[in-house]
């Protein structure tokens, strides 16, 4: 919290919520990563420090350009990069001093690996009282499974969520994307701005814990209230709404669409684009409840209309009647849709080594702040000497004996 | 920021970090209240606001237990429930005169309303200068589809999510949680506390603006990292991993079990596990990529062994031997599981009509807190004479003239 009180009413050019704020990145792959770059985002400068020589394995995960992982130049965007074997002393005595610098320690290791090395929350808030540690593992710093391995595919499966995903008829499956390490990653950046809120209010750091398990449970909020009333674990229900119709996925001449009306208003409007106004005044269909019965009728109406128009034809003429749709877009068509060009959510950074690439940045807008200038991933230890000078003073002949060593 | 500093360093038992924070909730339904709930569970009072007689339209959607509605329930524990209808004069200017008292409003009307109600951030913010006021929308507050209804199930489709979730050989698949709006109120959850953070430092507010579908592509990070490369959009690949070999589900003699092995260390775990300890040497599956290439017949070994085992079995043995792994747990397995127990991540609340409900709260667990006490929602209006007797000091007589127009 260096920065001064500002006055100004209008938007502050790139500097950001967070800026002012220090935050010395542990962590590597993707839930740390991901938290980091979010803080970033807002501003926040963000010392990555890494393995000298080897780096974030995810340096090491394609797919890459031009030899450099594009999936890690998306996570680390905005960071500095300071190499530090953390087994060597000296190495260690200069993290915690960049820890007394800072105002947040992020990581994601695995439970017990901080206090093997040292860095553990008690070690490093003696060297920075009122610190915000952060954790984030697969399932939390205590209990029987703690130190058990965990990837997204296996949390996802332990959170109840593959299980709830998918067809009446087909196997759990699992989410497209790495949902477990996200979100993750999103609580504990939420969680180290609340704790850093309070630290500002009473000087009190805090160590946050923060499992994927957990984060993907409390999610699960639907499911979580039908599982509370009926005793029963839900079943999957496919891409149809579980209580409402029409409420789902309908087959066009090139592709399904997706028509959602929830009430009967909206029913009345779905009967009236498909040439079947007579539909909302049959007493088989006067109710959402009622339509769920039928619905097998209801799609059948639907599709006698869709199965001869195009995907596009019919989420116009939805779109006219207020008849909530949407076409089901693969992702290259999702970031090129109008809406996401006239809100500039797709963004990029000139890279190097990997050239131009895009990304879509932390998705809160402040009218306080217009959009921070992007800036790419740093090469490996990039940031090492100008780091350890500028906010240590490390002498140059410190420097090359830790570098010689293979410390840094 | 009411709260005094506090210098103990034990945690501080029933307060919660944002102690001391109003939050004014306008927010129906689910993506506005899951965030007000998250903020209520850190120790924010959250006062809901909602329409006389109605209420939020929450109450009114099952699944329901002695009439109650459980998802509203969960949605909604800790808050204080006012009712207000904002089209009345009096009434509009009494949530103003609250939202000078509070330091949050928290809205998810389409883009729009909250003006022609004359609510707006500019007529908020006037009323109560240095106030984070966060609107939460499908599409965001601007941009050609800002005035679009949206469900979770049209973000799904239209962020892509869709296309990259199910099997190779079967449709685009929806989450099976209502992953768009639940995302969307975590960010905005994150939001207003970092806007908070920069209100305490600079006295000034902002205006946040979420919307879902920007919240779902900021997580697409994976898919992103491989559409910049290739300028495809990737497909579905079911329930493997795209790159990694074995890593995925797999048919034991009882259901579908997970056994996930990154590198070849892991590797040389399996194939000792599924007694084929040769396979780790034969130069068919020495690196991941080659493992990948062979997937069918690595499939094939592994499950030789997997068929005539139970999920339960082959669980066991993994975990002896190190190799990462899971069942694939139903909801009601998940949330009674061990780990789940342990970190006590399963949460009650006693209802005076639903009885005892089942949650789980938010997700991050701050050393410098003990958990806060599970609080029931509130019946719609308990809460509206206390607040505005408590808040606002409004006399006795002007509530009861209010009451009987019709404006609380």
């Amino acid at each position: 919290m260096s920065a001064t009180p500002e006055v100004a009413s209008a938007p502050t050019a790139g500097a950001g919520p967070l800026s002012g704020v220090r935050v010395l990145d542990l962590s590597r792959m993707l839930a740390g990563p991901y938290c980091g770059s979010l803080l970033a985002d807002l501003g926040a400068e963000v010392i990555k420090i890494e393995v000298p020589g080897h780096g974030d394995d995810a340096r090491h995960i394609g797919p890459f350009r031009n030899g450099e992982s594009i999936y890690f130049d998306i996570l680390n965007r905005r960071k500095r990069s300071v190499t530090m074997n953390l087994k060597d002393a000296g190495a260690r005595g200069l993290l915690l001093r960049l820890a007394g610098r800072s105002q947040v320690l992020l990581e994601n290791f695995r439970p017990g690996v901080t206090e093997h090395l040292g860095i553990d929350y008690a070690a490093v808030s003696a060297a920075s009282p009122g610190i915000v540690y952060a954790s984030i593992s697969g399932y939390g710093q205590s209990g029987p499974m703690s130190l058990f391995p965990a990837y997204d595919l296996i949390v996802q499966a332990a959170s109840g969520l593959m299980s709830v995903t998918g067809h009446p008829d087909g196997p759990p499956t699992k989410v497209g994307e790495s949902i477990g390490d996200l979100t993750a990653g999103v609580f504990a950046a939420f969680g180290i701005v609340t704790a850093l809120l309070e630290a500002a209010r009473t000087g009190r750091g805090a160590h946050l814990d923060v499992s994927m398990l957990e984060s993907l449970l409390a999610l699960e909020v639907t499911v979580q209230s039908q599982y509370d009333v009926t005793g029963v674990a839900p079943a999957r229900v496919g891409n149809r709404h579980p209580v409402s119709t029409p409420f789902g996925v309908y087959q066009a001449a090139d592709g399904q669409v997706i028509l959602a009306a929830a009430n009967d208003t909206l029913f009345a409007r779905v009967a009236e684009l498909i040439e079947r106004p007579e539909m909302a005044a049959d007493p088989r269909y006067v109710t959402d409840a009622l339509r769920t019965e039928h619905e097998a009728e209801v799609r059948g109406a639907i599709e006698g209309w869709t199965c001869g128009r195009t995907v596009a034809e019919v989420v116009d003429a939805a779109e006219r009647r207020g008849v909530p749709t949407s076409p089901i877009l693969d992702y290259g068509q999702a970031v090129v849709s109008e809406q996401v060009a006239a809100r500039h959510a797709l963004l990029h950074f000139d890279h190097p080594v990997a050239g131009s690439v895009d990304y879509i940045g932390q998705p809160m807008r402040f009218s306080s702040h217009s959009p921070i200038e992007p800036v790419p991933s740093p090469p490996l230890g990039a940031d090492t000497d100008s780091v350890l000078t500028e906010l240590l003073e490390v002498p140059a002949e410190e420097l090359a004996a830790l570098h010689a060593r293979g410390a840094l």
